[in-house]
């Protein structure tokens, strides 16, 4: 995969698996753990050697920099396993760079490619009975990475921690979901972090969140912070607008997440010839094209829910409902084509899929 | 101090403190940190029975919500000693209400006020003996919450910890700063969260602020993200401007901390009948000033540093010279009187002084 010359990784098993305590028909997004992790320490200027450990708490002090000024950046992919028990991933070497982005941003030092690549890899085969095959099942694979260094000054730590866990998964979000097009609160500032997987975006996001759910809405529609009149991405996901049978999704910027699924629904669109326009969308646009009816539908795009269809949206006190289309629905037809597509189930083109060794 | 009633603290005594062990005249800031901290959990939806123990390293869930997405807020405070051995923290009450705000706007609980000083005063007196007295000596007072809840889901958690740590200091900064006005990044949005201490906010400075580093300048005074035409504040400071007689500084805004010292200052002009007005601050304001020579003074204002001296600023590819007033100025003038106050060496007239007791 890589020039890099990895150290072998260190890996301790778990004496017992805990799958079996493990209710897989009723998993809360997030809440369990397979049955080991894999760490990574950053010190004396670089990264020391890998290891993989049975899942467990860690030990580490009140004046960890992470706590104080927030140096943590993640990643969120997906593996999947086909009927003939092959694992795979979907486009990961995209996250392996974004985090990479991210980390940059934040003054974290960037993680070798193969001690990423072999540390999933060898991860994923420990804890492979925790991948169920059928679509719609995965595990989810969350690389991150939090500045450990013992000591309260506000600058770059030079101490870090890189990990990986994993939580198996069933979709995330199965409702279509109602939102609120953002008008006093912001997510990200030109020239800020936005486009980086920084744990602080998110948590900023919660109260204005929480606000929107009150009223009835489940998530907000990020627009620019200087005036709002652009609509931008969701919380987790990348955020699409069909105009009659034309796609439009905001260009990439310093404020919004490259996303992995936004730029395959891309691909996927050129390849099924449906004109899809990257460009900035207006808030009045949508709402006019919401007025005449030729707003056919809205869907953001991200790892965890895949495709996850708006069913109404929320702007300056009025509400537009979205009928959800029986047939012909682009959500419809960019979620089952990247599912076929993560699952072994069809061709795939572009090489997305990658498949553990 | 208020109506709640607390729990009992719990107090666990170190056995032995490491006090000998540490160098007085060589602190770094924020390395050491003395002999207790005090914790305070949240869970079933309510805090928990507070508690002072030893300080030590804890035990923390890979899937902590913390590392994850970044639910954290802390504060920065200081406590003095008199020649009596008097322990005073100055306007501990702005402390405790900006670390609510902060934490309200990042959907974390407000913490109880009697909790907070009964936590802070029974902390300090189990550690008297790190605060030393002299003007120039400090304990630095960190309290900080951080969200514990094990579990990755991008929703406010249901577990936080409250603490306070606290290590020995002395002046932040000894030199006057140079510092570069931002043109292209920004640390915080209209509608976000650069008005509370969240620990977000301070990462997503190190990496434009290592690039000014480079460039020989220690720190950046942000601008205004939507057209960098206004001056906001340091990136640990706020930010003063005098011009001829006058000072200038920026007004507070949802992208501005509203710090304890600035406050202070403009209050100790009033009192000195030194003309400060509170509105915005153009970059271009401030360099004409600079060039026709009515730019007497910049400096930053904050509690780690007190007052710090700035001695030149870069902007547009320009470096302005601030040459440093040998008598009369302003920043020497507001340290010597806030000093003064917080060590207890003469009148308190606003009651900004607070007795442990
Ligand atoms: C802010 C934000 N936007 C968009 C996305 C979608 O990105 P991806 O498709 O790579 O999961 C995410 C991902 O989780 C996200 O956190
Ligand atoms: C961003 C920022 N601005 C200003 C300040 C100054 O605030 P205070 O005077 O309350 O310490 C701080 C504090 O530490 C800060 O972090």
């Amino acid at each position: 995969m890589t020039e890099d010359t990895p150290n072998e990784i260190v890996v301790v098993k778990s004496e017992q698996s805990k799958i079996n305590s493990v209710d897989f028909s009723n998993l809360i997004f997030g809440r369990v753990f397979t049955d080991h992790m894999f760490i990574c320490d950053f010190k004396d200027g670089k990264w020391q050697t890998p290891q993989i450990i049975p899942y467990q708490a860690m030990t580490i002090e009140p004046s960890a920099r992470v706590f104080h000024y927030g140096q943590a950046v993640f990643e969120g992919m997906k593996a999947y396993k086909d009927e003939n028990d092959d694992i795979f991933l979907f486009r990961p070497d995209q996250n392996f760079k974004r985090i990479n982005t991210s980390a940059a941003r934040l003054a974290i030092p960037e993680f070798p490619e193969s001690y990423f690549f072999d540390g999933l890899q060898t991860l994923l085969k420990l804890d492979k009975d925790w991948i169920k095959p059928g679509v719609g099942n995965s595990l989810y694979v969350r690389p991150f990475v939090i500045a450990t260094e013992p000591a309260i000054s506000a600058s770059p730590a030079n101490q870090y921690r890189f990990m990986i866990i994993c939580s198996p998964a069933k979709a995330y979000y199965n409702e279509p979901v109602r939102v609120l097009f953002a008008e006093k609160f912001s997510r990200s500032a030109d020239g800020g972090v936005g486009f980086a997987k920084a744990a602080g975006n998110y948590a900023a996001q919660f109260y204005p969140t929480s606000l929107a759910q009150k009223k009835g809405f489940q998530q907000i529609i990020w627009t620019d912070a200087s005036t709002h009149q652009y609509l931008e991405e969701a919380g987790t996901m990348n955020i699409f607008f069909r105009i009659n049978d034309k796609l439009v999704t905001a260009p990439n910027n310093d404020r919004i997440l490259d996303g992995v699924t936004r730029k395959s629904v891309i691909q996927l669109a050129e390849d099924l010839n449906i004109d899809c326009e990257v460009r900035r969308v207006s808030v009045e646009e949508i709402k006019s094209a919401a007025k005449d009816g030729s707003l056919k539908e809205i869907f953001g795009a991200g790892t965890a829910a895949v495709i996850s269809p708006v069913s109404a949206f929320e702007h300056g006190g009025d509400v537009f409902e979205i009928e959800q289309m029986e047939k012909d629905s682009y959500a419809s037809l960019f979620k089952e084509k990247l599912l076929q597509i993560q699952h072994n189930l069809s061709e795939d083109p572009h090489h997305w899929r990658y498949k553990v060794k």
